[in-house]
């Protein structure tokens, strides 16, 4: 990891996120990116929960395919989500911070395979989260 | 399928809709549920796309997810995700309708599966989610 | 599907049943296959199973990632798996003939999505299994 | 990790292993167990491969598999596998060593998440695996 491959998860970043107005309007912010690495945040919002205060499991999952998205296009190529499975260990809570870490696991050709962990404000998981990328053949946008 | 068990789907239906409001502020419509069945659409929002006009694949995940939800609790007892697949096939687009219809392909104990295809305006499918679900020993609300 | 396509699949198998020692080995039998269609047996042997007479997981796995293999190459095009799911039901046990039956859920470029149930001898369903499959742009062999 | 925890985690091991003959069955070794670890190696005999002399991939998942039980029975429970995924990343070879090492992503009440790196002699990997388990209230064996 050199410097010029943090400048390029840089650069894709702040492309990504110029763009992506669907993260920003969950309130998300992009806390860390590096080579194969994202850390991103959101709290959940009182239209993101049900009437028990638990939040949508769709915003979990957003919430970890836009840190695989920002991991996986660290490269400088283009990347997107072909297969994603995610595991709902305890619900987010209206109000609660939820952070999400990417990390990668490997990359093989035009593939990457990216582990996410969702944690809540107490530090425990929230979901686990497991995606396949494939790159576009172009840059990050 | 008796009369009775479209009247308990329908019931459990009622509840967790007046309850869910995460699917609700998503825009979704509740189209139809069953006994192990339920249909869902939503319109992609401007708040939903990149700047490309493609739908953030959260959106996408949620909208089958909530069609799971009902489909799920359709048999009158409370049940929740505990892990699920999703494929991305193409993207939603800014301003179409996407439907997620989710069936019950077998339940077992507390355990339950359900698939559920996620098909855009053309009728083409969107994504394709395999989601588990486990019980809770109540009602769904 | 019209007669074409039923012997393109006839074709592909058997091309494939002939080079296929490792399903051979485990003493599958192909009892019925078409186009994006296939059903296997195999019989649970004493060299599958714990102490207790469970069959190891990776057997029930192996008959499911067979039929999905001939489902998937029955259009005259090599493919093969990229991401596989299974969902463990109920052990098979020894002496038992667990069947699968792979159908198609859809095909998209290259890819294709597979769904396979595992059942037992009494119809019970012993695993669910939904796989990925990439085409290779060759004939099956 | 104490001394403690690594005894029980090769006296649920031995347990197991005493058991397992599907394992043994397919010419698997323990190479290493520890709490919430396993190592597991096996040599790609002529019966798991095609015309090509390309492994099975259910040998891979099974390999993949037997390294996950032997990690989430280290803690002296009985932990049963339930939902699995698994990437093939490149195949294996006639006459390959291949091995597992499995590590504990977490536990959460009953379940448990492992994941499963599956590599070839030359370290590359061949599959990635993770898996999903839950406890049976016994001990190992």
């Amino acid at each position: 990891m050199t410097a010029d491959a943090d400048t390029v998860a840089r650069t894709s970043a702040d492309a990504m996120w110029a763009e992506d107005g669907a993260s920003r309007g969950m309130g998300m912010s992009l806390d860390a990116v590096g080579p194969g690495r994202a850390v991103l945040s959101m709290t959940v919002r009182a239209d993101m929960v049900n009437g028990l205060g638990l939040c949508h499991g769709g915003y979990i999952f957003s919430l970890a395919d836009s840190a695989m998205a920002f991991a996986s296009n660290s490269h400088g190529q283009a990347a997107v989500a072909q297969h994603c499975g995610v595991t709902f260990i305890r619900p987010g809570r209206a109000g609660e911070r939820l952070t999400a870490e990417a990390t990668e696991r490997g990359r093989h050709g035009r593939q990457g395979i990216y582990d996410v962990r969702v944690t809540g404000e107490d530090g425990t998981p929230v979901a686990e989260f497991r995606g396949h990328t494939v790159t576009m053949g172009k840059r990050p946008a």
